[in-house]
């Protein structure tokens, strides 16, 4: 139960404080033969590494040890096999200056889990915010990317920056995806982007910093997948968001702003041809796909670490002034994207396997 | 896998059909000696019911059959205590019109689940719509007011409507709850309610619907609740709350709108005294409950039941022109508070029970 | 966790106390578009009730209410068509004398869950044994009814008395299994299954009872079923099997016997001409099924109700005189046949549809 | 769902092939705050190596390296402290002979895993039996160790060979428990174990191996653990038991020979001093602890790789004759005892956490 572990039969466990030997996963459930590129997992995780002048500057090599899980031979295009036992990886933290937070080690940063850690455990590893710290997704990371692979070519799981520092992209029904990477900060609006770094270069100046809304498409999902009641594909889809760092809202299709509308104007009915063009669901009625684009849209709230003066508690009780030290993001939307289609993957990958027990054979 | 059962120590199960002979559930893990009050249960069914114009007028009776789990005694106050055991019950469907739905049998409802769960089985009961009905929440607020009960007076799960048909309330921090039955919609900013009032029933008229937002708000919650990484408490509230019928979105705190603030004006730190006044974060920190109300925001589409002529598809992809007939809310966000009420306990319940093992004895 | 829940993607929950309203459970995960005969779940259950000398005088009529997850129109068979959704069913406990209990109610029975269930919840249902009793496990026995119908005429599950009383049957491998129903006690080999019954009896008039041990027997099950590592099939058998009140040990193929041998005996090494004529493994090598029969044989305890004097402590430690009055059974293995099959049937379809996502598609 | 996981609130998941680079282990819910002594983990290791005559010649150095949920400060007596998140750790595999398995790749041994892996994935790792050897179990007892010190000093789990290569110990009421570990085959019947000794030497010379069965007591588990219904406590341990490689029964008290006796001979009845002397039942009733010490019997069958000539199918079920190459144990039980005894501590451990949620607090 202690939540280290999503999925029902498509599981990863992860594991690993910030500052400990390693972070890490077991994925548990990729079935027998699939063929899977391992360099694409690095393509993933150089996604999610800090870039530009919105990142940190604490550098990670980012490279992953394969532990089990994979036929020893890789096949004719270099990729390796799984074999369908439970795949285990880890990465090593390194350049970890755990001395950064010596100084923290008796205050409760504000917006970080370190006062909540401590009411939960009575206990913590400072070093780095530990276990709540966002090192831990790279290992969400390297499992969504097997996931991807998984759910193949018809699949496309891809997101963007929608929204950051109070600057909002043109609609993404708009975009050019491939101008996303040509961004700094993962917009495919490249003037909004020009605007989202200035913006966000300013706040760091000040000692400041800033969040974000990034947008999900999840393109070739089969009708019928999620599973109805508790575990509508939408409500378990919402859980794997709302499970990284630094997410505090989701909605899919039109979300809040589709509450105000009527039914006739929100139900996406067909035309007289017979196609349904409009897609204010999202992708998903009833809690299960409808074989239109899911679509969501994520909501980060700006990043805590912030080098201005604070005022922040200790255990007891006590008011500090603090100016945290570290090497921190001002903005961390765009590292955010591998991460949201990671988990994206994998509850679609989840789901798909799912619905292979649904009916009579 | 099959997604009939909610949380993890504290599980419930719901079963049954909309037009089938019952609906219920089996609530596994209350702790043995828990008092119970089962007519608190018949009183939070009773918000479910339809009201006044906004309301279908399907009448259901709604009387709860417990049916194990329960002491056969009660105790001094007419209670009844948990023994441990799997608390089963069921409530017989009544007043169901099934031939309402014979002419829609074979033709797709936009907005309802009929094409995407001929999907996933390949078959499905048409009857009301079968297990897609919200027909299910009622169990849901039968465990749901158990659960507040386990809780104990020293939590409140409380919601009212905060946005309904496009007319948005005043500001939750406003608002004098006691307020809040006294309207026709369970919004306790009056004029908003009324002015929601005429809005439903103008749409209503035209044959139309209308959708809303809910806000909820837990008191009493001690720090240090939810379990870290994937089962974050708002990931799994999230997930509670994302699974109710109709639901396309949920924020925690300043939500989506918080994500434009800088991190100086998010970070909730203390004041100079050392406490806390702001509370942006909606009481949860890193994924876990921090002593301070939990917020949040639910967003409901349009009732997709609508009077009014729409195209269809049917299962050859056929387009027919439909209307609605059956008894249906054209607002439902009213009868859904005990419902978000109830997942909200189900939720908060089953992180403090699991917390009892958080650390060594 | 509460452990009123079997199965992994085939899932059965139970719940109901001996002498409260009914018991019943919640079979999710059945695939959709199963044509499912009702009466061959009546069938099972008159196997489970009390039969001639040996029996309890209690006599249930065991009606099942089915209460969801069926698609109302019978087929052409007059079977049911299952609709994907969860399948509820009670039966009602009817013909109890619970005021057989109120003597015992202060006093802990030897060899009854009394003193186990006042130390874990400080509290029970003294009547009938509340949730311990064996009464449970007509629940399982209807779930397990659906269960073989899923897994279809391929496979056969079956069971016999091998051992009761201290008296033993002939090799299983010698049995007309046509025999065993002409046996009052469920044994093929009918010489023995008279002087079991003699046995009985005996012990009855003594105010005595009797144990035994069953053989189980599954054919037809295709070699690959089961997960390695912890769920072993015969691990998730074992676990399965050992649930069933009053059964305490359980063994596969030789079992015990075969601990004694040389690699080279009992390795089911094949003939010359390929062909595996022995079975020492009991159909399942490294944790799967072999495809060869699954044989186990399973021991149950002597019934512990016996109506001879005995000692019993009460919750304050003083020694009691207490005659257990109440209607029970002198010998439970022949009722246990279908209790048997019912958890074996469960297993194998659960790994039969876990085995559908074992391989890439 | 794929099997590599064990426990509901504490839980193991595993990971690993014999001849990848490494076998490993995630142990999630460990309370926080608990004070782990790592060499008390070297030494549980050191007593799964093979030893004397009987083991293979396959020397594992078997170093823990500990990835994650340690605190990184020892206390004062070296012990690491517990964070309350996850505990990885992994144990490089040496010295393995993968060429010794090239012969047999396409050749499925009697006894092994191969066809039905093969069967059940349609491909495999072939060296050294991949994932189904019996070196993941290190990982077991790793987890298994630090089980034990969450158990504390008030529990005691401990086992030894009663039997091997069909010569059986004395009666375990009669053992000096420190003689055990004098005995080169875990057995603290000296007199038999020489015998064992001896007549596994003949065996191995012989080409040939052996099986045998463990002894395994509980003392000090608190009445009321478990889970009545499916998770009895006896059944849940069986599910370990039977788990581990080559175990083909259980048995907990007077287990099959139980069955002969009369319930007056088998309820353990207190005496008129209300002292319980008599423990047929092994410590368990009605699924729960009883307090008295929780006793079982294990049965391993003979060691399936043997050096003489067997015959053998191979994918296109021709019949080959091998004799198996590697370095291999003629019997493995005196090894099994660190993993029966991991797996015993692991499922008391989380029984002993899931009793804190039972009652009301």
């Amino acid at each position: 139960m202690a939540g280290n572990t999503f999925g029902n039969v498509f599981r990863l466990t992860t594991w690993g404080e910030s500052h400990g030997p390693a972070v890490g996963g077991v994925l548990d459930g990729m079935p027998a033969g699939t063929a899977l590129n391992l360099s694409a997992v690095d393509a993933e995780l150089a996604r999610r590494k800090p870039r530009g002048a919105a990142g940190t500057p604490r550098r990670e090599t980012d490279a992953v040890e394969w532990l089990s899980g994979l036929h020893p031979e890789p096949d004719a295009h270099g990729r390796r096999i799984s074999l369908g036992t439970p795949i285990a990886f880890l990465i090593r933290n390194e350049n970890t200056q755990s001395a950064d937070y010596a100084a923290l080690g008796e205050v409760f940063r504000p917006g970080h889990a370190d006062a909540t850690y401590q009411a939960k455990y009575g206990l913590r590893d400072v070093r780095g915010g530990g276990r709540s710290s966002a090192r831990e997704t790279a290992a969400r990371v390297v499992a969504g990317a097997l996931a991807k692979q998984l759910l193949g070519p018809s699949v496309t799981v891809r997101s963007a920056v929608a929204r950051a520092a109070g600057i909002a992209a043109s609609d993404p029904s708009t975009w050019n995806w491939a101008l996303r990477d040509q961004s700094e900060v993962g917009c495919p609006d490249l003037e909004a982007s020009k605007a989202i770094v200035d913006e966000v270069a300013r706040r760091r100046q000040a000692g400041d910093s800033a969040g974000g809304i990034v947008y999900l498409e999840i393109l070739g999902v089969p009708p019928g997948l999620g599973e109805p009641v508790f575990d509508k594909l939408h409500a378990v889809l919402g859980h794997a968001l709302l499970s990284i760092n630094a997410v505090k809202g989701v909605e899919f299709g039109d979300g809040f702003a589709g509450s105000d509308l009527s039914g006739s104007e929100h139900n996406d009915a067909p035309d007289a041809d017979g196609s349904i063009r409009q897609n204010r669901e999202g992708g998903i009625t009833g809690g299960l796909s409808n074989g239109r684009p899911i679509t969501a849209r994520i909501a980060f709230k700006p990043v805590s670490s912030i080098a201005s003066l604070q005022n922040a508690l200790d255990a007891d009780g006590q008011v500090h002034k603090i100016e945290i030290q570290g090497r921190h993001d001002a903005l961390v939307v765009p590292r955010a994207l591998p991460i949201v289609e990671a988990m994206a993957a994998l509850t679609v990958a989840d789901a798909m396997l799912q619905q292979r027990m649904q009916k009579h054979a």
